[in-house]
């Protein structure tokens, strides 16, 4: 079951995003994340979330269930929509948000991509991020696309590619990340051994 | 030697970084971290990079040495930085910028701090970053200061803090991070076991 959450900083354009919404089963809401979706004129399954964040008048219309966390929680507001999703019986999660602004948000968010595997995509204001696993596969982007590629897991393992201006192959990922690497054609052709890793492709 | 990088993303305000230029031996500019610098009236001592992000009229202007790197290279502006400084015989760095855009750059940035141990603090726009190691030792902040802990090394050990909020001996942030907790005094006692740590200090 696919599962949406949106969530606080800065997210996608609405025409990136809106062919999704018609593929997920359930949407949810962290804290501000449902500001976004109110401007979209999407009503969310659920909200979660300490409220801190969430324009009043949002709040106020709002026709699904809320019961708002307090602010001083073990969980962030994404980390509680994540548990709603699994709770729920989400087997995979697109992440919408959490571009730009403070670091140590950040930091949480490429956290709860490492922490649940359920999340298989994050799109922010500036990227498309997909999480690649061990395996052989395809990617599909534009010509040119810049990606970066980063190592999610400790002792992420060897990455052979097809289709970079930089092949992987003599690169030591678990040491360093490939930065504003380039698309020579639309599709790449991976070969990851273990651990996960974040594509990072820039939006044109 | 002290050395100050400034790099390209969002930076401090000249306020709360202006005392530190009195104490470093060595200004370098990443690319476009040139312009922050000219804008404060910095001559720096050093411009790196491939001079794709630098504004015309401030290279036109330079008085110090430069010779364009090519824009594909196998280092980012900020290492090509790092590493003008340890030639220079840098054993502190302090970076400047590099807050907010892009992810792929700010998790580039966060790797330049893992790789390089000379890097003592980190300031964007929006927080500052010490970065922490072993030992029992106490850090200052405003009280009130919101403070997020976040592990930098594979198995970052155990830590044992006095003065937040939330304390964190039992926290396995091994695992995870403490995000947004806070001073309860504007002193915090820590006891760092193994590993290093990203103290982001939110700006008031």
């Amino acid at each position: 079951m696919k599962a949406l959450i949106s969530t606080g900083g800065q997210g996608p354009d609405f025409e990136k995003v809106k062919d999704i919404f018609t593929h997920v089963n359930l949407v949810v809401a962290a804290d501000s994340g449902l500001n976004r979706l109110v401007e979209w004129g999407i009503e969310p399954d659920f909200l979660v979330g300490d409220g801190d964040s969430i324009d009043t008048e949002n709040v106020a219309t709002k026709k699904y269930s809320y019961n708002p966390a307090p602010r001083d929680k073990d969980f962030s507001d994404t980390e509680l929509a994540i548990i709603k999703c699994l709770e729920k019986g989400a087997d995979e999660i697109i992440l919408i948000g959490g571009g730009e602004g403070r670091l140590d948000h950040t930091l949480s968010n490429v956290g709860m991509v490492k922490k649940y595997a359920q999340i298989s995509l994050w799109m922010t204001s500036k990227e498309i991020i997909t999480i690649l696993s061990p395996g052989n596969f395809i990617t599909h982007h534009l010509p040119q696309t810049q990606l970066s590629i980063f190592p999610l897991d400790d002792h992420s393992g060897p990455v052979k590619t097809r289709g970079l201006v930089w092949e992987l192959e003599h690169i030591d990922l678990n040491q360093s990340m490939s930065l504003s690497n380039r698309c020579v054609d639309s599709e790449i052709n991976w070969e990851i051994t273990q651990g996960r890793f974040l594509l990072l492709a820039t939006y044109e």
